[in-house]
């Protein structure tokens, strides 16, 4: 089971922080990559590579300038889930979902209508207006039933703690 | 059960997409409310009570300048929760927190410690950096069991659909 997240329409400016925080769910709650797709942005792609050598993977980052030549090569061995408020409610579908490989689409702004026809399922995480970084949250950890990803080759980690903060140098 | 985000440190430039993120999440996943501490951002107050218009309510956003005040006058009706990547695992303290009133603590990046001396529980969903979008709606989601909010007054709402986007209005 490989689960890729695809990150659409970033926009460097606009969008840094959200899609930063995008690629940060992505790996924390158990995906092996994020694939950003919109306008280049290598500081972005530094940032969470920085995020992996400190905090550990295994976890990915790549960028595509071609959203839909890079699902079009992934459709052959992947399942593709478009998440969006306009879907069916994503709880529906989980257990189809577990143990396949996905790719997971998240939108900016303005998803092109393609994306609809292109993916396997559109599932919402609630049918209200929220955020791409909390559907992605939620749909990932009630993919993965809450179950914690164990990091490798991490620098630094926490000590889970009542009051404070404790952190372990390797 | 009243459950009221409280977000800490909202900088009116920097954080404005973050923090509606954080004040959609907190209505779409079933809160009551959010406060904002931080910069006064009146034009963050006016979208959110924007769509609370459009798709919905009850739902409240107000203003604090003053964190430390409103959590002390909170603190005898309702427990503190101040989600953060260095406390203990939201899922072990979860069933003694269903059902009560809650105030639920958001940071942005430096949060003061007293925060976590104020904070009856420090809860992380995750022990990795991600994003206190994403720890909020994975948070909310498991605290009311995936279960819906029936919103009323919404002039828009969607119909859940398998292709495309189909709204209904009142």
């Amino acid at each position: 089971m490989k689960v890729k997240i695809l990150r659409l329409g970033h926009r460097k400016k606009r969008d840094k922080r959200l899609t930063t925080h995008v690629a940060l769910i992505a790996r924390a709650f158990g995906a092996d990559e994020v694939i950003i797709c919109g306008e280049r942005d290598d500081s972005l792609i530094k940032t969470v590579k920085d995020v992996v050598k400190r905090w550990g993977g295994p976890f990915e980052i790549s960028y595509s300038k071609n959203w839909k030549k890079t699902l079009n090569d992934l459709a052959d061995n992947y399942t593709i889930v478009h998440l969006t408020m306009y879907g069916v409610p994503f709880e529906k579908a989980l257990n189809k979902l577990k143990g396949k490989n996905l790719v997971v689409i998240v939108g900016s702004e303005k998803v092109p209508s393609d994306v609809y026809k292109l993916a396997d399922y559109n599932l919402s995480v609630t049918n209200q207006p929220h955020s791409e970084a909390g559907a992605l949250a939620v749909f990932l950890y009630e993919l993965f039933s809450g179950k914690k990803k164990r990091f490798k080759d991490y620098k630094i980690k926490i000590k889970p703690s009542k009051r404070g903060k404790k952190v372990i140098k390797k």
